[in-house]
C-alpha cells in the first residue's frame, strides 16, 4: 500500500510517499513544498494545497498521515502552521484518502526508537530503513517520510 | 457589492452575506454551519468547506472577509479552530474570491463604535444597521455578518 506522509510548516510543507507491503519497504517519492515570501495567508493555502494534490496525483497513495501540530511553538507561528495544515489535510480528504495523524514523539520512536531524537537522526535512520542511496532534502521531507513509516508500522488512529 | 463574512469556531461557523451600494447596505443571507460532535478533524475540515461552498454558490458573493483567530484562547482550541480557518479560507479563495482579514477589535468596533463591545450588543447593531426585523442567530452569524459590515466600510487588508 502507498501511504503519503506529510510534515506541514509555515514556509516549507515536507512531503514523502512510501510504498509499504509485507517484508518490503520502499520509499517512491519525497521532496517539499516552498511558499515564497510576501505572499497573502489565502494564497500560500492555495499553493499547498496544489503542490499536495499534484503529489496525489502522481503517486497515487492510498492513505495519508500528518505530523501535529504543537502550542509549545511560537504560539503565532502554531496558528499559520495550523491553517497551512487544514488547508493541507482537507486538500488530501477530499483527493479521498483517510487520513492519520500522529505527534512527533510517535514518529521519531517508531523510526529511531527514541522519541526526542534530532532530525538528522531521523533523517539517517530514514535511508537506512527505505535503502535510499542519495541524499534526502530538505528535513521536512525526510520527516515526512517518517511520518509515512510511522503510519505503516502503527496502522494509525485517525486526524 | 456582495460580500461574505465568515466568523470560524471549531464546532460552529457562522457565515454572513451582505449586498452593500452606496447609500444601501442590506443583510441577504446568513446562518451557522455546525459540525456534528465526533468528528474527525479531516470531517470536520471537509463539512465546513462543502457548507462555505454552498453559501458561495447560493448567495454569489464578490469579495470574501474573515475574522481573525487569537492565540489568547485555550491554546488548543485556537489550534484546532486555525485548522478550520484555514480550510474554510482555502475553499473560498479557490471559489475565485478575494479574501480580506480583520481583528475582532476592528469588526467590533467598525459597527458599535467600541473594539470591546459584547456579541450580543454587536448583534443589535447589525439588525439596526441592516433593517433585520427577526431575530438573528446564533451570535456566529451576526458575527459574521458584522465582519462583512466592517469589510464594506475598510475596503479589506488582505489576509
Amino acid at each position: 500500500m502507498r501511504i503519503l506522509g506529510v510534515d506541514c510548516g509555515s514556509r516549507v510543507t515536507g512531503y514523502g510517499v512510501i510504498e509499504s507491503a509485507p517484508g518490503r519497504l520502499q520509499a517512491v517519492g519525497h521532496g517539499a513544498i516552498r511558499i515564497p515570501a510576501g505572499r497573502s495567508l489565502a494564497e500560500r493555502l492555495r499553493l499547498v494545497a496544489e503542490g499536495l494534490e499534484r503529489v496525489v496525483e502522481r503517486y497515487g497513495p492510498a492513505e495519508a498521515a500528518f505530523e501535529e501540530v504543537f502550542t509549545a511553538k511560537n504560539p503565532r507561528t502554531a496558528l499559520v502552521l495550523a491553517h497551512v495544515r487544514g488547508a493541507a489535510m482537507l486538500s488530501v480528504a477530499r483527493a479521498g484518502l483517510p487520513v492519520a495523524s500522529y505527534s512527533p514523539t510517535q514518529v521519531k520512536a517508531s523510526i529511531t526508537g527514541h522519541g526526542g531524537a534530532p532530525k538528522k537522526q531521523v533523517r539517517r535512520m530514514v535511508r537506512l530503513v527505505m535503502g535510499i542511496e542519495g541524499d534526502v532534502r530538505p528535513l521536512d521531507a525526510s520527516d515526512a517520510l517518517a511520518v509515512a513509516y510511522c503510519h505503516s508500522t502503527r496502522g494509525g488512529s485517525v486526524a
